[in-house]
């Protein structure tokens, strides 16, 4: 299933080494003005070797618009993006070929489809997500324009953790809504941190955490939080296809990630109810709103018009300098040594992934709810 | 979207207080036995009422198969479950009508719909999800009967938890696979238990903490594990449909939770690579296996043949006895009391229902998996 | 796959001698006002014993919603039709178990699901279709509230032609839209003939044709002819889901549908593109507009805004008393005489049928339209 | 909607004047030996200026295959296949932005989208059908492999009708099955023709109305007829998705087709019961088939065993040399001429077209088919 969405559907194709990778959208509204370089600078933000923290192999991730896109609109045909794999390493794969590598899904998608792509992870690359970027980047066109800005961050890396109290962090957590200057302002933040931490004392301590592994050939994990502000009360699609839900398909479809939360999410199970309940309250206009959002944005799967609150937790890097004990196809015991250097820190990239996949499963949602309506 | 899964489809209907609650399975194998009883002992598992510890709620939840079915076996078209809301009890829910109950969807409903049942939740009720589980049932006997055997139970209820290396947990986690009567010895000893907690030590201490919630008008959340074993190594579909996916929707899409994770999950964010990889052996057959299951029985969201291993946080019940702060629709402050007994800890009704939850994923993978061998 | 639709879902269950048949709405736009009598009424046009000429079979066809309505309107979460299989006739019907009926479906439900419910047709059934009848009562509603009337009648019978230049169906085919009280007018005409044809002279000659092919122990085919005013210029999703493609699809689904037409259809085959473009014209109101239709209110698979206009080519009824040669399950040859008195002519009862299928894509499309606005 | 098939799913995109067409098929099979060659081969079929009889544009229609196949054989991940719009002639459309030719969806898409791509029809171009016909050629591949054929042949052209009892038809009419081999004789009859005919006396006739028609600038249309061999009884998916439902859906996605029937269509309207049904007999091998095959191979939307049988009706092409009346974007009347040389029979290159969607449509079920097998 290489298709997300039921309204705004994406479609992702390619292996890391294949000729190409790519997204069709279909779905999207036409008469949207889609700039190539805004799609560009998203992919960019997700391309590794942008600082030593990341791998060093080169993905210039140079996309193109074969579709969907006229005189500099959307037409409301499929867009389709492809970015082709440029400037393959010349490396012997071969090796990999009857290895399974620790971590990795070499083993599974042999198992599944009774061959494999051995070149590099294939299908199962981290490199199939810039397809998604690409995609997310037209979703976060079409949800700007209604006033929903999606930002997301590390909010852990290598055991180190940001606090909420840190001023640089206070007004990301503290707003109730954010327009589009100010979220301009917090991505440049974060953006502007190698690790993508806008606090500069904290940015420094996962840095160090990051070199310290890549230097030991080992490698770190995290937690990217990602907060959604300006998202109309009402769009969730009980009772499977509750805001939450959707969310976590979306985010637990990225390989790296083992777990999800939202709001509070895994405190929230040792709280009493009456520590939990967010209670109601009378804004300044009349409108009600939740006094608190301990339930991250969202009552029964439908956002209530606060900030759409999440938490991912992703795994470390599977490759790691370090010699791995493993079998091969046929159960023989050898070592794996990966070679080359390696990304001591997904993380970094997944910040920005993780954002787009939450712009997908808005922009979604956000049409759907628009189907529903005039009859009311 | 009231439908789940792509191949075994489930739709479900139904207001808490409305006529009835059901669900159609569309894509159900022909040729399978289905024993009404069965079904209903799903049910039971899940109903109120069972212990002091539950709500006092009457819903006798009979369920009654009006399609589907025929001599004993299924006949490859739509199975209807149906569920009548019977014994409703005389009650004036007119004084919820502009209420907002802090913690429940009153608000969101009404947001996204415009209007709402207001009778007890209506749409947005935990009831809605006793067809689920009768749905489920069905699920439980496809995959029975390919050795695919799915358990949960409570790791914590009210911030007591389960220790692994108790004797009675130790089975569960340490086991590879069980049979059909492993497994209903296992079942046997969490559904013996109030509060779905096969050691009794912690048993007691859980009921203890539910207990001290209910007197104080208060309520208690809690965790809940899924294992599932016999899973053959392939089963989920890249790149969005993965396995762990799959399972986060479904279980997220159950209101009261707020979080999941797989494997090690979010204790995996915190090691480094060296540690959280798990590498590959040669187990006594031959076959190649990883050695631990850090990942939770799967790699690249494909199943290794490893258990799947899954835990989910409840918020506790939003309902309690204590006075809580809300505003009316105008915006107006309010003081909101529910009357009568309700449920201080959600977890115990919600061990089965994850656990068909996951059903549902099993077989809606098993059966795609179906669909592309032939040709290998 | 027993749910059509994209957006507007209808998901029908059950079998012809079941406890019940069915249908789901999920999708169906919250606040649209639901009489059930007004789902009755439209039933009851689809019903059996309603003249001579239909079989005596006795399906009261009493519909219940089940949920999805409060307060007499739809709450937006999905309405579940019932109509119970009440008054079986006692009939032994073991004498089918192991007999395939010429026309029927019994051999190759045989063969694709290993068993089949002989009682009747099963899910195979005409009675199938009540269900959807009861699910386009409600697209009905929604569609008229936006100006659409879609209206049905038999076109030919038995042989018998009803000719476009006859006073009683010329208002039909050369209004280029209709309001709700011409629509009832229409309707009037149509439903108040026993053969659903509004022109006395050729009705007359119609029910002739049946009732002589019934008093021959045969039966007689005939067109269904589909007339849908209102609808706006742009309903249609290319390039898989032009509105052709849909209500082609739609409409064969239909067991007893043999072929499908839109506008001049297979005439156009004949023609010169000289002779079959639709020319553009000036409206009063300086709106652009084909000057004619032969395309059938579509060009692209997108609608004009004329009337979308097709045929469906109807085969008699299988069931018909002569005396027929047929092999049992073993393939030993048998002959099949089938008691009772049968339907000679089920073109009358999927007159409406035809119509609400027709209702069903519009109510789909339009909210996949409506879905899409909001950016141009 | 862009994407076809529920388990075998073929997204398209790409203007006919845009940068590429393309198509990602999602759910092949993996392990499926893929040679380019064939893909281009089926291409080449449809590509136009293969003969004097249809249009002149250049369109050498090269594909690529981007992802999913690896060393020869497919893996079971999305298989994207892309054609890029080279030799695009220097043309001056602007001619067209404001102008809406007779017969194409220029004005409906206008409609639909606000919008479109006015360089020769854009997305509602004939051109998609070659990224359809990619894909085609894959499920063709797949269903060979169970033995599975598929031929189709142009049965009318400008009025010109073959008749069955001609010895060069016969052959395709009275066969039960055929073999690989048979097919690649069949086929090199109809391809070797210049009108997709193998009768050369009724290939001859076709080929003088069609020139004829060139001649007078105008064009002429036909029908198409179908025919699939070795569909194993038990193919469909009632109640919506009947095989015929969904060939229907299918065909009509083709822009020039307005309508379908089969076996015998909208000849059994005027057919009598005891003359429509196909009764039952004993094959020699002991297997119950039809004797007769009026109903085209399917009883109930399931196949039977005998083969798949349809026409498509498909309008002469809207592009016509004469002048025509129409009205520009603001109403005002103008006259048409298009340029250059055109296609005086689009059903000449659509005959492969037709074929391939038929291919779609049985791998599709096939699959579905695959996925329910198991528990009988």
């Amino acid at each position: 299933m290489n298709t997300f969405g039921q309204t705004f559907r994406v479609t992702t194709f390619g292996e890391s080494h294949g000729p190409a990778i790519g997204a069709v959208i279909d779905g999207c509204p036409a008469g949207i003005e889609i700039v190539p370089e805004e799609i560009q600078a998203e992919l960019d933000l997700r391309k590794p070797g942008q600082s030593e923290l990341t791998t060093t192999r080169k993905e210039p991730d140079r996309v193109e618009i074969l579709s969907g896109v006229f005189e500099g609109r959307t037409l409301g045909t499929p867009i389709a993006l492809i970015i082709f794999n440029r400037d393959m390493r010349p490396y012997d794969y071969s090796k990999l070929k009857d290895l399974y590598r620790p971590g990795h899904a070499d083993f599974t998608y042999q198992m599944k489809y009774g061959r494999r792509d051995y070149r590099g992870g294939g299908r199962s690359s981290g490199r199939e997500t810039a397809a998604r970027v690409a995609a997310g980047a037209v979703a976060r066109k079409l949800l700007a324009e209604k006033g929903i800005h999606v930002v997301s961050f590390a909010r852990m890396i290598g055991g180190v953790w940001l606090d909420d109290s840190e001023p640089e962090i206070s007004d990301i957590v503290s707003a109730k809504a954010v327009d589009a200057k100010q979220l301009a302002g917090l991505r440049a933040g974060i953006y502007g941190s190698k690790v993508r931490c806008s606090h500069p004392k904290t940015a420094k301590a996962m840095e160090e955490a990051v070199k310290q592994a890549g230097e030991e050939q080992d490698s770190v994990g995290g937690i990217v939080e990602v907060r959604a502000y300006g998202v109309p009360a009402g769009l969730g699609d009980p009772v499977f296809g509750k805001i939450d839900a959707r969310i976590a398909q979306a985010v637990l479809s990225l390989g790296a990630v083992k777990g999800i939360e939202f709001g509070e999410g895994f405190r929230l199970a040792e709280m009493r109810g009456s520590q939990a309940n967010d209670l109601f309250t009378n804004e300044s206009e009349g409108d009600v709103l939740p006094e608190t959002n301990r339930a991250g944005g969202m009552a029964g799967g439908i956002s209530t018009g606060l900030p759409i609150v999440c938490r991912a937790a992703v795994k470390p890097t599977a490759s790691i300098g370090k010699v791995q004990n493993t079998v091969d196809a046929e159960g023989r015991p050898t070592e794996l040594t990966i070679e080359g250097r390696h990304d001591p820190c997904i993380v970094i990239r997944l910040v920005p992934v993780v954002e787009h996949m939450v712009n997908l499963v808005l922009i979604d949602l956000y049409l759907a709810q628009q189907a529903q309506r005039g009859w009311m």
